[in-house]
């Protein structure tokens, strides 16, 4: 294991560090105006209810079409659709409609209002279970009541923001499940 | 871009496609004994201040020794420590001195009483800033006061857990800095 000398970073930029979680798409629905915003602080937090708890600030304009609607949707690209990935993050749903502007396709959810993006590789539909941590974190509390999955394959390749406009694509897949104690897995 | 044809998943497995942000270890000390344990269901919050949250569960032998400390370090592991990683995530605090049974190295911090882990590329020093999340969602909200980073290689290869034993292994690191409106980098 390597020991690594090390230097001090400003603590606002340790997101560099953790972010790398997949990049979503998160697709809302709010009278008739459909919208998508690209997101990477966002985290499960319960199997059952099925939680999700995401960072969504208001200065974006999905902020108060997922606050007023209660719904949105968690979309998972992959590496092909790195493009509209950062068209949609680099535009804003109050001039532009992503959709559109993507060319990606919105397939109607089953159990809410906002669109399924259908070139994702993993859609979650998503209620609002908690806006408690709004005003203090701009933290979205999400109870996951719908997900679609590709069929295959099992780990297509995801894209994970670095930061400086790099992304990280995902790598190599490796099981050590024969060290994994069963209810650990 | 293509077009998944989609299954339905159980929403309680949603997390095998969010999680896979980098595994960290968050080593903790309280009353003279030191302890670490992995994590995977954390997110950045915040800038400045620098906000972590994250999703513990009182199961684990940290749970206690963060609450009642108020501090934890946010230590990443790379590739080349999945031995460790995995021993750590299969063994308890309640039984075991994971420091020695790991061969790991505690190295003192600066502004808090849990230690550095030496071998990882990055350590974030935090104190718990808010704890009115535990009981509802065993949620913390930490708050980073130092943070010390590998002065290379920028990008190491990185831990994902993927789920079923799984780890996904950071790949390669493309930049699209040019398409970037500069404030959104």
């Amino acid at each position: 294991m390597a020991s690594h000398p090390k230097k001090d970073l400003p603590v606002w930029e340790i997101r560099r560090y953790l972010e790398p979680g997949p990049i979503v798409l998160v697709s809302s629905s709010w009278k008739g105006r459909q919208n998508i915003m690209s997101m990477g602080w966002h985290t499960v937090m319960e199997f059952s209810p099925s939680r999700i708890g995401c960072f969504i600030t208001s200065a974006n304009h999905s902020y108060e079409m997922i606050r007023k609607s209660k719904e949105c949707v968690i979309n998972i690209p992959t590496y092909d659709m790195i493009d509209a990935v950062i068209r949609i993050g680099n535009t804003t749903g109050s001039e532009t409609d992503k959709f559109a502007d993507t060319g990606l396709t919105p397939v109607e959810a089953d159990k809410v209002k906002a669109p399924l993006i259908k070139e994702c590789y993993a859609n979650f539909e998503c209620k609002v279970a908690d806006t408690g941590l709004l005003k203090k974190y701009s933290f979205f509390i999400l109870e996951v009541v719908k997900a679609h999955v590709a069929a295959s394959p099992k780990y297509p390749r995801t894209v994970h923001y670095r930061g400086d406009g790099v992304f990280m694509v995902s790598g190599k897949n490796v099981s050590y499940r024969r060290r994994f104690r069963p209810e650990n897995l």
